[in-house]
């Protein structure tokens, strides 16, 4: 994997070599204005099987450990995809280093935890992003369009998501994502989050008043969330918002978002990862009415389809780097729009866990 | 609106003009084993311009009152559109009469009102059927076929529906189904009783466990409820189904259905009435992963089309009227198939009340 020559990008660091890791290094490449500049794992032939297993020039770094990544002065920001329980210690530290950041999610443990990193963020003047890509696609921004036109879509009242995957037994029983001490938040930590996400998305970012989750919890035999459902209130001056969150890793694939406004509705059934790299579509429906005697619909939702050139988790990496080059080229502050954005999604993780806790009693925020 | 001569036909008498009787009449007339017979209303005036209005054939008797229909010795059936609150007095009246009964949804406030109308119907020997239409439609049968192939759609985990529809302000204030006298149960007798259905239809009918109302319950200056989502449990051996649904008044039409295997997953957006009379289409995957490095999917879902000859409406009458011709024609009993839907959709609609006037809390069935 190597790219054209870029002027002056931004030199990423990769702490950690999930299978994550290889669709970042993939986008810091294709971002036109970032370069993959070192891979570090705790073992230097892990790192070594990472860079040849991903065709990395030869000019990446290889180091075995993660502090070097971190010591290394050529290294602008780091990609952090370890297990969430980690996230704290070494998402602090590269911050401490002036290190800018790209950090999986959920992005910690708890909000607790969350703001301990970005308070280290804030202090040293680096930026902080979370690794969630979707966000980054123009399909996203030609949905908030049309659902921020409350001429044809009218208000919001009902928001619906889902993020299941079905794993394999093996995943199950050893991945990461489900072993207490390394991503103790389970399905809730790792599949709400895009859920929980995008509810906030379609709000504006407005925090619900009421959080509650439903009873469906599924654990695997240490305790960890497999499945959950739940399920956000917004009480406001217009009327409810009310929006139902899924996330299971017990059933097929799906990644649905659906809202319903007084006056249209739109579908999307691979948010998260769109079906294909260069385009990604979504249903929208206004005005849709039962034609004479309620035989049919006057019309049915409209398909429209969103090109775009780089695939989103390189629109990510760019819009980080864009961020990364006015902090280091014209002396921005860091921006605030993605951390808050992830501050509020951690908030509601932790809300919902929160709820679990208490046997599914609602959880006002 | 005339058939073609039908050879002994079941003779519907239609009790009351409502909109949703201008659908049924031509159903009646379209279906092969039907004819309309008699309509009538509390006013002769009303019958005779229903009639006029939908063109019914001069061979159809116009009554001034709904005893007339029922003493008339030529009505084989009667569909009853009446507001839900004289269910129980006309259906009852029609039962003894020995009138088979094609009765709307929801069928009546509760169900111990219900089943005084379904003993009267057992002691009559007359069938009952309510008048749900889409259980009727091929696309319903085909995506039953695929749901049961448990070897690619595995095992059912998550079931989600609504029933949203944004009528005029006058509706809102006027229509006889926001009335407390007329149809005091609302949005929830009105809409989530398809919801209620199609959870139940996804489950084989088996009844869920627990039923909770989630507070986010909107209702009209006279208590009628207009919006509301509630969620059903299924605990069994072999780990939980859960269900959510969400019916409103408030917002835009929508009929979606999405149904989550653990191997496969089903998604239909029109389910209650078709975009179009002659097809209706759904999405089925089954297997579908994301491709290297989460790229993309390998596989879209497939969307899969089923044409009718009939509209589904017309299939209901015909089901109907064949129950019937095996009753009258070989001295079968009346199934009980029907009956039992509507009795289990009206056991969670009372159960998601229930937990509405207890404050959300889970009713167990």
């Amino acid at each position: 994997m190597s790219g054209k020559p870029k002027p002056n990008p931004i030199r990423f660091g990769i702490m950690g070599c999930a299978e994550i890791a290889r669709k970042v290094a993939r986008a810091i490449t294709l971002a036109p204005n970032s370069t993959l500049y070192a891979i570090g794992s705790r073992s230097i032939d892990k790192a070594k099987k990472f860079a040849a297993m991903n065709k990395l020039s030869d000019a990446v770094k290889i180091y075995g450990s993660y502090n070097q990544v971190l010591n290394d002065p050529g290294v602008d920001a780091v990609y952090i995809p370890l297990p969430t329980s980690l996230h704290v210690q070494w998402a602090v530290l590269a911050a401490k280093k002036k290190k800018h950041l790209l950090l999986e999610k959920p992005t910690a443990l708890d909000v607790a935890e969350l703001d301990q990193i970005l308070e280290a963020c804030e202090s040293n003047g680096v930026q902080f992003m979370d690794g969630s890509m979707w966000w980054h696609h123009p399909r996203t921004a030609k949905m908030k369009e049309l659902l921020s036109d409350s001429q044809n879509f009218g208000k919001i009242n009902y928001i619906y998501s889902t993020s299941t995957m079905s794993p394999t037994p093996q995943f199950l029983e050893n991945n990461i994502r489900v072993k207490p001490d390394l991503d103790a938040l389970g399905a809730l930590g790792d599949l709400a989050w895009y859920c929980i996400g995008a509810s906030l998305w379609a709000k504006n970012y407005q925090l619900p008043t009421t959080i509650v989750a439903l009873p469906d919890i599924t654990r695997n035999s240490d305790g960890v969330i497999l499945s959950c459902t739940a399920s956000f209130e917004w009480n406001q001056l217009n009327g409810t918002t009310v929006a139902t969150i899924h996330c299971s890793y017990l059933s097929h694939s799906s990644m649905d978002l659906a809202i319903y406004g007084s006056k249209g509705s739109l579908h999307v059934n691979d948010l998260i990862i769109p079906y294909q790299e260069n385009s990604a579509s979504f249903d929208y429906a206004a005005g849709a009415k039962f034609t004479e005697l309620h035989l049919g619909w006057n019309k049915k939702p409209e398909e429209l389809c969103v090109g775009t050139e780089l695939p989103q988790e390189a629109l990510m990496v760019q819009e980080l780097a864009r961020l990364v080059e006015g902090i280091r080229n014209n002396g921005c502050r860091a921006s605030s729009k993605w951390p808050e954005i992830s501050r509020k999604t951690q908030l509601v993780v932790d809300a919902v866990k929160k709820s679990i806790d208490l046997g599914c009693k609602p959880v006002n925020l």
